[in-house]
């Protein structure tokens, strides 16, 4: 797995190989080759469209995300760069580490987001505030 | 995690919670808590209509399936028992054993599967062979 950076922060893609044939295709990734082991699976589906989820930043979690299908647009801000990139296949995912500010726009009927976790969820490594989120990076600004 | 046993190869169903709100549904799962630790994660997509997947068995590897989009027609089937279930929604997932030969249909146009697996790829492990499959399931018999 490699992974081709967007920002110093540690954001970037992940791509995966992808094995098509007629009976259509197969994407893989071996899990112990990703930046962090994830412990934390989860879907999220159902989701009308335009509408925005996320918008918000995690201490201690990294995660990885990967629309299976339909579309998801993602903007991403580490308080020294920001950058929106379109998640639209399985087989192309975003890394987003912790303490990197994201949301996602859910841009199609039937759009599905799959997040790999490296922590178990925990509300308090939310950070749900944006200049609790620039203070928190510049602790002594 | 909790497993709902569908027989006693191990074959069962494994679901997992799901918050729904007006902003979508999410699903998560824990994956330490899991039968076994996924060490890869592989998607299948852009799978003709109708079209069969799978029709083999592992020797060492676990397997839980999960639709994330549309739906796909499991069949099983251990050697002592057998059996078919829908997959259609990401919250309820199959947990296929090694040694139990299994084949799925794509039974939706965008169906998309995802199968997290307890072993890293390893041609040597499948068994493409029903004949063979029971022999070495009952290889005194």
């Amino acid at each position: 797995v490699t992974v081709e950076p967007l920002a110093a922060s540690g954001v970037g893609w992940i791509e995966a190989p992808v094995f098509d044939d007629a009976r259509g295709s197969l994407t893989a990734t071996d899990l112990p080759a990703l930046p962090f082991l994830p412990v934390r699976m989860f879907s999220v589906y159902g989701v009308p469209v335009g509408e925005v989820r996320g918008v918000h930043a995690h201490r201690r979690c990294h995660q990885i995300l990967t629309c299976v299908h339909g579309s998801v647009h993602v903007t991403w801000d580490d308080g020294s760069e920001r950058g929106e990139v379109v998640l639209d296949r399985p087989s192309r995912s975003l890394l987003l580490p912790a303490m990197v500010w994201g949301g996602q726009r859910f841009d199609a009927a039937g759009a599905v987001l799959i997040v790999l976790a490296s922590l178990p969820y925990d509300r308090g490594d939310y950070i749900d505030d944006y200049d609790e989120f620039l203070a928190e990076l510049r602790p002594i600004s």
